[in-house]
C-alpha cells in the first residue's frame, strides 16, 4: 500500500538497537515498570508527551521523569515502517499546536494595537508561547536522555523519509520536521562542535565509520583508508559531545603541488615512500571528498562550516599554503543528458548536442557509416566506458561534453539556484566554478555519472563572502574565463 | 545619574580582555579593518545586527562573516556602563520583532479560521517566524565565533543586573534578556554537559575557580580545598564544551557515616590520616555546597540536574549508599527575625513571638531584671554571637529559635511557593524537609545569617518525582515530623 | 657461502627506515658533518666506541655527544647482511673486555686475600669494573637516543638470527648477546611497562600491529579482529614508554561458561548479539594466544608477568571468576610423532605406537585389507586432514593419539625440562598440565601441527607460586589425573 | 650513640606510609600472611634475600613471589633510626658478594691465560656473575612491585644519608650504594624519561610538589608559582613512568629581552598584562632555577640532560632563540670569605683581601676613624644586609667582592674541579662561565650566601661539547673576558 523506501531506517536498525541497550538502564524503570498488557500509541502518547505548561506557570513546570523520554524512545524504536508513519502522523497531529488558543491570542494581539509597547510585546509574547507544539518540550527532554539527541537526528532523518518518498503529504508531519530541525540547528551549532583530524592513531572505531561514510570515493579497503589519513593526505572530521565516536561530517584533502586535475592520482595511484612531509611539495589543498553522515541533520549548516575551520588549520600548519580547491563530482550529468537524448528522441527529431561535423566524427570513429548512428546507439556508447579506450573517440567527444557539462553546471537551474546540488553547495560556500577537467574520473562509476569529467570550485578567500552574497541574493554565478568560454561554446554549438 | 552596580561586569573584566584577545585574529579582519574614524553606536549596530530574511528566503540567506559578530563582541566590551546600558536599548528597542508585520500577519491568520489545517499551519509558521526578532540571529552567529557562548552567558549577566537594580525597566530590554535565555537553555542543554569529578589532580586552574566560587562556605586557603577534594569528600562539577576549563554549577559532597547535622565537622575539623576511603564508613551522602557560577544562566536548570547525576553517580561507586541530604544554610532568616521585631517595636507592641516564660528565661539568663530586656536588645542580643558561649542562654533560646525558623522554612512563602530560595530549590528537586539543626553552624556568618540554625532537605530517591510534581503544582511542601512538629510549636507559642 | 637466513632484519627494514629518519634530526650533525669520503668500519667503531674510563674518573667522563649515538645506528642500519656480521664480529672482538686488565686485577684480588675487609672490596670492585666490555658504554648511550632503544631491540634480533642459524660460533658475539641482554632486561623491567587493553577505539595502528603479531590463531581481517576485542573477549599488551605505539607482549583472553576444549568456539564460531557482557556468562577466563613480537627481547621474561597481570586486573573486573587456563596449541607434536615414525621404518620394525587391535581398527576404517597399511600410508593419514571426516577413523584414533600426545608432552624432555615450549612456558609460570583436548583445532594447520589436539594449562592462583618453583628446581611436572591416566595408558599400549 | 641526622627519611614518612598502603593489598598475603610472633631482622633477611642462583641456573631460577617484596619493604618502613642502621648492615654484610668464590674463580682465570679465547670468555663470565651480590636480585624484584621503584629511591637516600652523616663508614654499605646507583642509572637513563612542561593547567598535585622543591628561590604562595608558569616563563620537568606524579629534577626558565643580571626582575618584580607572548620580546632564556628532588638519585645524571632537551624544546618553538644562560647563585662565597677572614684573624695579621685604600675607604663610608675597622666587625657588616642601604659602602665594596667572588668561582678547586657545586655542575655540562653580576639578588638570604652576586652560566650551543670534554679531561674552566679580568684583578691586589 505504502510504498516507503525507509533505506536509512534500515541501515542503522542494527546501531539504534545497540543504542537503545545502553540508555535503558534499570534504575529508569524503578517507577514506571513496563508490567501490565502492552500499551497503545495512544496510551504511550498521552502518558509521554505532557501538556505544555500555561503561560504563566512555564517556567514553574516539574520536570518530567526520564523514564518518559526513555519509554517513548523505546517505543518508536519498536515500531514497524507502517506503525512508524502512523505514530507520527498522531504526535504531529494531536500533539501540535493548540490552534484554538492561538486565534484567540492572535485576536487578543489586534486588539493591543492602540496601546503602550509593554502591552503590545506581552501579547506577543503570549502569541509566540501559543505557537510553540506541544511536543517540543518532549524532544527537549529527550534531547537529555543519554543517547538521546542521536534518537533525534534519526527520527528527523525517517521524517526526512516520509515526506520525499512521499508517503505521507500532511503539512503537520513537516511542520514536526521543521520544529526539530530547529533544535537541532541550536544542539549543532558550530561553537558545538569539535573538529577532529583523522589520523591512522585515531581509533579504530572511527576509521571504520570514515569508511562507511565515504560516498565519493568508496573506500576499499584497509590500505586504501590508512593512505587517506597518510602523509601528504588530511582528512577532519566535525564531531559533537552529545554523539561521541560519531563523524557527523568528513572531509578529506589532498596536499598537492598543483590543484588536481583528476581523481585517480589522488585515491589510486598515489603512493608515496615518504613518511614525513616535505613542506615544499605542499601548494594546494584539494577537497576531494566531502560527506555528511547523518542524514537527520539535512538543512543544518555544517559542510560549510567544517571547509573554512579546515582552510583556518591549513593556513596555520602551512603558512604559505594559498590555492584551495575542491575536486567534485558532477552526479546528475549523465542524467540529464539522458533525459535531453530521450527527449529529442520522443520529438522524432535529430539531436543538436553535437553539431553535424562532430556527430560524423564520432561514426567514423566507431567505423560505423554516415547516418548510421542513432540517439539510442549515441546514448548507450556514453554510459558504457567503452569509449575511453578509443583515442579518437575521446578527442573526438571532449569538447562537446566539455560545453555540455559548463551549461549543465552553470546554466540548469532550480529555483534559480544551480540544479546541480554539489555545485550549488560550493557557490553558495563562496567558491568560484573555476576548472572543468576532462577524463577527470575515469572509474566505471565516474564515466557513468558525468562522462567522466570533474570540476574543481576553487576557494579564493578574500572573495569567498562576497560571492556567497551574492549568489544567495542575486544567484548569479562566479565562474572562471574557462567555463564561460565553455558555456559560450554551447551556445555557439548545440541547441537542447 | 544611574546606580547600576554591575558588580559582575567588573570582576571579569580581566578575562573579558584575555578572553577577547584570543577571540581577535588578525585574519578576521582582511576584509572589515578597524581603520577609519571610531563607529557610532548606530553605525555598528546597523552594520553586525542584518535584517531578517524574509519567510521565503530564510533558508538561503548567506551566513554573514564572523567579523561581524567579532566586531560587536569588541565594541560591546569597549563600553563603560552607562554605554553599555544605552547600547543594549537600542539593541532590543530597534532591532526586535517587527510589531507592523506581527500584526498583518496575525491579521491573516484569522481569516484562515474556516480554512484546511495545510493552510492554517502556513499562517502559523509565518506568524511564528514573524515573531522572532532581528537580533536573534545574531546572538546564534555569535555563538558559533571563538568564546561567543561566554561573550552571551556575560551579556545576559549585564542585563539581568540592569533589570534587577532597576537600571532600566523597558520591556524589550526584558525580551532580550528572555530571548537570550532561551538559546542559552538549548546550547546548555543536559545532553551537552559533561560532568567532571574535580580532584587534587585536576588542573591547578579548575581548582582555583572552584575556590573562588565556592560561596557557601568560602575556601580559606589551598589546604581547606586540597581536603575538600580529598577522602570522603566528592567536588562534582558541570562543564561545556563551548566553555573550557569553566565550571558552570559545583557541588560539593561529604561522604559520612550518618547524615551530618553540623558544618564544622564537614569544613573545619575534618581531619582523616586514611588515604583510601572505608567504604564501611560511607553511609550518607550530604550535599554541603552547591554553587552556580554564571550569574548569566539565571533560570536555566543546572543544579536539579547535577544532583541527579551526581546522586547515580555516587550509587555507582558505592551501590549499598542509601542517605541522600543536603545539609543547607537558612540565609534570611535572621533578616526575616528583626523584621519582624521591627514592626513589632512600630506597632509599640510586646513580641509574642516568645512565650512569657522564655521571655523571663532568657532575662535570667542575662543575668537582667524581669522586664528590663528591649526588642532592641534582644535583637542585639541574636545578631553577635556573644549568647553561643553561654549556655543556659543556648539552653533557653533553642525551643523558640528553632520552631520559628521551622515557621519560616514552611511557613513563609512568595507566590505560594518556599520563601526561602535554598528551600524553594531542593523542594522543587523533590526532596523533603528532613531536619533542622540546632547549632549547626556557630560560625560569625553562620550566627548572624540563622541563628546557627541549619537544615537537611533529604532526597528520598524514590519520592523526589512525585515530591516535585506535587509541590509544583499544589505548592504543597514534603516535610518530616520534626519538622511539623516545630511548625505545630510555633502555631501554640509564637504570635506574628 | 653464508647461509644467514636473516628473517628478521628484512621484515623490518622499513620501519628501521621511517625510524632512521625520525632519530636523525640536522641539529646533531652540527659539529660532526656526514662530510669527506665514506668511512670504513674501523673508522666508526674507532670514533664511535669510545675507549672506557679509568675506574678512578668513571664518574667525571664527558658524555659523548648524541650524533655518535646516531652516527653508529645509521652506519649499521647501513649494511647488507654479511656486512652486518662482520661489523659486529669487530665491535665483540676489538671492543669488548680488556682482558690483560682483567687478569692483572685478578692477580691482585688474590694478594687481598689476607687483608682487610675494605680493601678486598675494593679490589672486588675494580675486577668488576675492568670486567665490563668497551661497548657497554655505548649501548647505554644509544638507549638514549630516540628510538635509540627500539635500534637495540632488533640489533640483538640479529645477534639472535646469526647464533641460531650458527652463521657465527664466536664466543665473543654471544658475550656481546649477553650484555645487550642484561641492559633490555633493567630496561624492560616489569615496573616500567605499562598494561594496556586493546579494543575497537584503540589507534588503528596498534590494532594493525596485534593483528600481525597474532601468530597462534592468524588474523583473517577486520572483522575478525573486530571480534577479538569485542564482548566477551579482551585482548591486553604490554608497552613501553621508549618505544610508544609498539605492542610487546599480547595475550588474547576469552572470557566464557567453562574452560574452552576447542578453538573454533572462541576464534570461529563465535558471534553475539550482545553489546554489553552479562557478567553471568563469564565464569572462566580462557588465555588462547599469546604472542611476543620482537625477537631481541628473547629471554627478557615478560610473558609471565602479563598473564599475572591479566589475571589481578580480570580479578578486579569479574570479582567472581575463579577459573583461569591456558587453550594452548602443541606444536611440534605431529613433528616428533613422524620422527618416531621414521625411526621405526628406518629401523625396519612395524610400529608399536599402536597396539595390534588399534592398527587394525584404522586399516577396517580406511577399508584396508589387515595388514595393508604401511608405517608411511599411516603418517600421509594423519598429516592430511582427511581422517577428520571420517567419523570412525575419529573414533579409531582419539585413544592412541591423545596418549601418545600426553607422553610428548609430559614424558619428552629437553636437559630435564618439557620438551615442548609452550608446556614448558606455562608450566615454568605455575600452570597446571590439565586437560587435552580432542578434535580441539580442526583447521588444516590444527591437524597438522597437533592431530588436531590442543591442551589447557590451567592457573591455579594459589599453587602456582608453588608449581613454578618445584618445576624450575625439581623439574617435576603438575598434571590432572586425565593426563596422568593418559600417561599411564601410553605405558600400556605403545612402545616408542 | 649515633648522631644520624636522618632528615629525608623523617620528612617522606607519610608519604611512604601511604605508598605502601597502595602497595599492600591483601591478595599477596595469601600464603605469606603476617601472623605469628613478630619476626626479627635476621628471619626477614633470610627469607626475602633468596640466595644467587648456580651460574649455570642462573636464566632457570623461579622469580620469588612479589609478597617476598612487599614483605621487605614493610618490614624496613617500620624501622627506627637506629634499626635501619643495623637493618642495611646486616643486609649489605651478610647477603652481599661470596668472598670466596670470587677468589676461586679468580683463581681459576689465571689459569686459563695460555687458553682460547671461548674459554677464556666463558671465566671471565663466571668470575663476572660471581661478582654480583646476593641482594642485587632482590633489589631487581622490588623494582617490578607497586611502589618498588621509588622505594628504592627513598632507600638509597637512606644509605647517602649514612655514608654522608658518617653514621657508618662500612665499605659494604658503600657497596649497596653504589650497586642500587648502578641499577638506578640504568631504569633511569634518558630515554626511559618523560619531559613535560608544567603550567596552570597541571594538576594541582604537580604544582604543590614543584613549589615545595623549589630550594633556589623559594615559592611564597601561589600567586607566586602561578606566575612561574605563566606568560614568560617555563617550567619544565623529567617524570619516570614507575613514579606517576613525581617530578624528578626541574627547570625554572625566564624568557627575556637580554639575559638576565639579577633574580629580583624575574621572581619579584615581574608583572605582564600580557596573556600571550611576543615572539619579538624573546631573545634570551635563562635557566634561573634547577632542583633535583630525590635526594636517592644522587650521582644519577639528570639535570645535565633536562638542560639540554630543554634547549631543544625552546629551539623548536622560537626557532630564532639564541642566547642561552643559566643565572645561578653562588652558594658558599660567604662562607668562604668567612673561612678566610676568620684565619688571618687567627694568624693575628691584617687581611689582604681589601687594598689599604680600598680598607680606608670603607672606614671613610662607615664614619669609622682610620684604622678602627677590625676584621671582626668588617665581616660583621659584610654578613648583615646594612650595607646594602649605603651607596658609598656598595660603590666602594662592589670591585673587592667582585674579584674575590672571580677567584672563590674560578680558582677555588677540590679534586681539580670547581669548588663551588653549581659552577661544577653547569662547566661539566659545557657552559662557559660568563658574567658576574653585582648587586644581583639582594634578599637577605642572596647577601648572607654571596654578597648578593650572581653569575651567569653561558650556553653557547655550538662550544659546549669540547667545553665539557675540555673540562673533564683537563680541568681547564671556559671563562669570559669579565671574569678573566676580575681573577687578574685579584691576583693584583688581593692576598689570601
Amino acid at each position: 500500500r505504502f510504498p516507503l523506501r525507509f533505506g536509512t531506517l534500515r541501515s542503522y536498525s542494527w546501531r539504534q538497537l545497540s543504542a537503545l541497550k545502553i540508555a535503558i538502564k534499570p534504575q529508569y524503570f524503578t517507577t514506571h515498570a513496563h508490567s501490565g498488557p502492552p500499551k497503545t500509541m495512544d496510551e504511550i502518547l498521552k502518558r509521554t508527551v505532557g501538556p505544555l505548561p500555561t503561560y504563566e506557570t512555564k517556567d514553574k513546570s516539574p520536570l518530567p521523569p526520564e523514564s518518559n523520554s526513555v519509554e517513548f524512545m523505546h517505543f518508536y524504536r519498536s515500531l514497524d515502517k507502517e506503525q512508524t508513519l502512523e505514530f507520527l502522523d498522531k504526535l504531529s497531529l494531536d500533539f501540535g499546536v493548540d490552534h484554538r488558543n492561538v486565534l484567540e491570542l492572535a485576536g487578543k494581539l489586534l486588539e493591543t494595537q492602540t496601546r503602550d509597547l509593554a502591552t503590545v510585546l506581552q501579547a506577543e509574547d503570549r502569541l509566540r508561547y501559543s505557537l510553540t507544539p506541544r511536543y517540543r518540550q518532549l524532544l527537549s527532554h529527550i534531547s537529555r536522555v543519554e543517547g538521546g539527541v542521536k534518537f533525534l537526528v534519526d527520527l528527523r532523518a525517517d521524517l526526512i523519509e516520509i515526506i520525499s518518498s512521499k508517503a505521507s503529504d500532511s503539512p503537520h508531519i513537516r511542520d514536526l520536521s521543521g520544529t526539530l530541525k530547529g533544535l537541532l540547528s541550536e544542539w549543532f551549532s558550530v561553537g558545538l562542535l569539535r573538529l577532529e583530524r583523522i589520523t591512522w592513531q585515531s581509533p579504530c572505531e572511527i576509521l571504520q565509520k570514515i569508511s562507511q561514510y565515504e560516498a565519493v570515493h568508496p573506500v576499499r579497503n584497509w590500505t586504501d583508508i590508512k593512505r587517506r589519513v597518510g602523509p601528504y593526505r588530511r582528512c577532519y572530521a566535525f564531531t559533537h559531545s552529545a554523539m561521541p565516536g560519531e563523524p557527523l561530517v568528513v572531509l578529506h584533502v589532498a596536499l598537492t603541488q598543483d590543484i588536481s586535475s583528476n581523481i585517480q592520482t589522488i585515491v589510486r595511484e598515489f603512493a608515496t615512500l615518504d613518511t614525513e612531509e616535505d613542506m615544499n611539495k605542499v601548494n594546494a589543498a584539494v577537497f576531494y571528498s566531502i560527506s555528511s553522515t547523518q542524514g537527520g541533520l539535512q538543512g543544518v549548516e555544517l559542510g560549510n562550516y567544517l571547509i573554512k575551520r579546515v582552510v583556518r588549520e591549513l593556513q596555520s600548519e602551512f603558512p604559505h599554503l594559498s590555492q584551495f580547491s575542491s575536486l567534485s563530482p558532477i552526479p546528475g550529468f549523465s542524467a540529464w543528458l539522458q533525459g535531453i537524448l530521450s527527449q529529442h528522441r520522443r520529438e522524432g527529431r535529430g539531436t543538436g548536442l553535437l553539431s553535424e561535423m562532430e556527430w560524423k566524427e564520432v561514426e567514423a570513429a566507431l567505423g560505423m557509416e554516415a547516418g548510421a548512428m542513432t540517439l539510442d546507439s549515441f546514448w548507450k556508447l556514453l554510459t558504457t566506458n567503452e569509449w575511453i579506450r578509443s583515442q579518437s573517440l575521446v578527442r573526438t567527444l571532449e569538447p562537446a561534453l566539455m560545453r555540455l557539462c559548463a551549461w549543465y553546471l552553470y546554466g540548469e537551474k532550480r529555483r534559480g539556484y544551480a540544479l546541480n546540488p554539489v555545485a550549488n553547495f560550493h557557490l553558495q560556500n563562496g567558491a568560484t566554478m573555476w576548472r572543468l577537467n576532462w577524463l577527470a574520473d575515469t572509474s566505471p562509476r565516474g564515466i557513468a555519472n558525468s562522462c567522466g569529467i570533474m570540476v574543481n570550485y576553487r576557494y579564493f578567500l578574500n572573495e569567498t563572502s562576497v560571492n556567497s552574497a551574492t549568489y544567495l541574493q542575486t544567484k548569479v554565478i562566479a565562474a572562471s574565463e574557462q567555463v564561460l568560454n565553455l558555456v559560450s561554446q554551447f551556445h555557439k554549438n548545440s541547441k537542447l
